[in-house]
């Protein structure tokens, strides 16, 4: 495990010498499933595999979970370990962000809607700690998981944007038996709340299926989401939207692909789910 | 010389084939021996140097000089290769900024007083522009006059904020017979307006030789500085300022090294001249 840059360089100048490619998966540990099947995917790609475990302060707002973000870091290194991942990049704050780091990343404009409307200052946190690791970490792939479609689709215009060399790949999204998505935050969840989360996957079954079926009416299925999720119980829904995938504007009428995205809370937790949706 | 991202890229695979290192000279062409000063250093600390060549419009704003920005690219090219540079990168507007692309940098708090103050928006559009280059180009090292000290604090600030592994060297004023510091927009001067530019010079060495005799007032140093220029017939001073060179905060009492700078319009031109000053 590295936790300094001093540390980190050490290892990087091991692995330049003996020419082995790096994979990169940046998580905000809280390790799931999810994040393993990153590990797993990357294992295949590249000669070494770093996974960096960092909560970054600059993507969560002063009234969001910062505090209580779980962080069982023996754990996620016992699961790493048993991945097969030897290299832990696990920096404290103030060596990513020392007192006189002012410089950040706007941005790019798909990050407005969805998420940028409710978390206005998200994307741009991720962006810029995103950014600095891959200049910390020369990899040749990074790993982002299709849960956070925004996010991944941000950090693929960001990439582009920014002419970075880093290869972004996006792998599938991972599910409990009941279909909730893998989440860190699922920890947050009673029993009770937990059986209404499952109905955040439901919904994108359904609205899959009322497509298959023929419905092209974007308003009228997106009516139909929020319905199902407040049935089942959600106190409060952001938003659940027929989307582009490419650009994430909403869908008026469904002649292509397209994904279904909804964000809403279920008690005091905030959860996200998504599905692309194929259309023949 | 290469003009599209495929060409450099096939530039550098051969550059890294041969293992030969990167000096990168980010100019917007127009070039004068300040830049030939950044070339030869380059030439003496890199296996290769890069100069690009890019007016880039996201550091002008929509009053600036954007579209009369000297642009003398044949005598450019010409010049390069005397000075033995044997990769120009000259991209096209459309392929440095594609209409999709929305990411952009926020500068560092560096950036905000002095040029910051007359050109808001000029630093993040540097910042954004340099940071691209530097993830197109590989280079150990880039090199940026200190004529443009702030800008020069900025990038320096910028690559320690995000970790590039890219080293950043300043390199001393290059100045004219008559002293004026060399600019590719003093062609915009006429004859008169040219000796008037004249006493940006002179003005650091008056503040810099009463700085020698013991005065530490920088209020007093900063009136005489103003009072000078106006004198020589400087139309309109943006700023003369004593300021610590690490933050650019201004200097009330001259106790340690400071740097002088000015900015001011000799007729419709705007010129910035600077000077460190040693402070036994």
């Amino acid at each position: 495990m590295a936790k300094t840059f001093q540390q980190l360089t050490q290892i990087l100048d091991e692995l330049r010498v003996a020419e082995r490619s790096i994979g990169l998966v940046p998580t905000m540990g809280a390790l799931h499933a999810g994040h393993l099947s990153l590990v797993e995917r990357s294992r295949v790609v590249a000669d070494t595999t770093i996974v960096s475990i960092f909560v970054n302060p600059t993507q969560f707002a002063p009234t969001e979970d910062l505090a209580k973000y779980p962080r069982p870091l023996e754990r996620d290194l016992e699961q790493l370990q048993k991945a097969g991942v030897s290299v832990a990049f696990v920096p404290e704050v103030a060596e990513i962000y020392p007192d006189d780091c002012t410089t950040s990343i706007v941005a790019p404009r798909v990050a407005q809607q969805l998420e940028g409307e409710y978390r206005p200052s998200h994307f741009g946190g991720v962006c810029t700690v995103v950014l600095k690791l891959l200049h910390l970490i020369p990899a040749e792939v990074a790993f982002f998981g299709e849960k956070d479609f925004q996010q991944l689709a941000v950090i693929r215009q960001m990439a582009k944007d920014l002419n970075l060399v880093t290869r972004i790949e996006g792998c599938p999204i991972i599910r409990e038996s009941d279909g909730l998505a893998m989440s860190s935050r699922n920890v947050y969840l009673s029993t009770a709340e937990r059986e209404i989360a499952a109905s955040l996957n439901q919904t994108l079954s359904f609205v899959e299926g009322q497509i298959n079926q023929g419905e092209t009416d974007g308003h009228i299925l997106m009516a139909e989401m929020r319905q199902r999720l407040i049935d089942a119980g959600v106190s409060d829904i952001d938003y659940a939207v027929l989307a582009q995938p490419s650009n994430l504007e909403i869908v008026d009428e469904v002649t292509e692909d397209c994904v279904a995205l909804i964000a809403c809370h279920v008690g005091q937790t905030r959860l996200l789910d998504n599905r692309v949706i194929q259309v023949d």
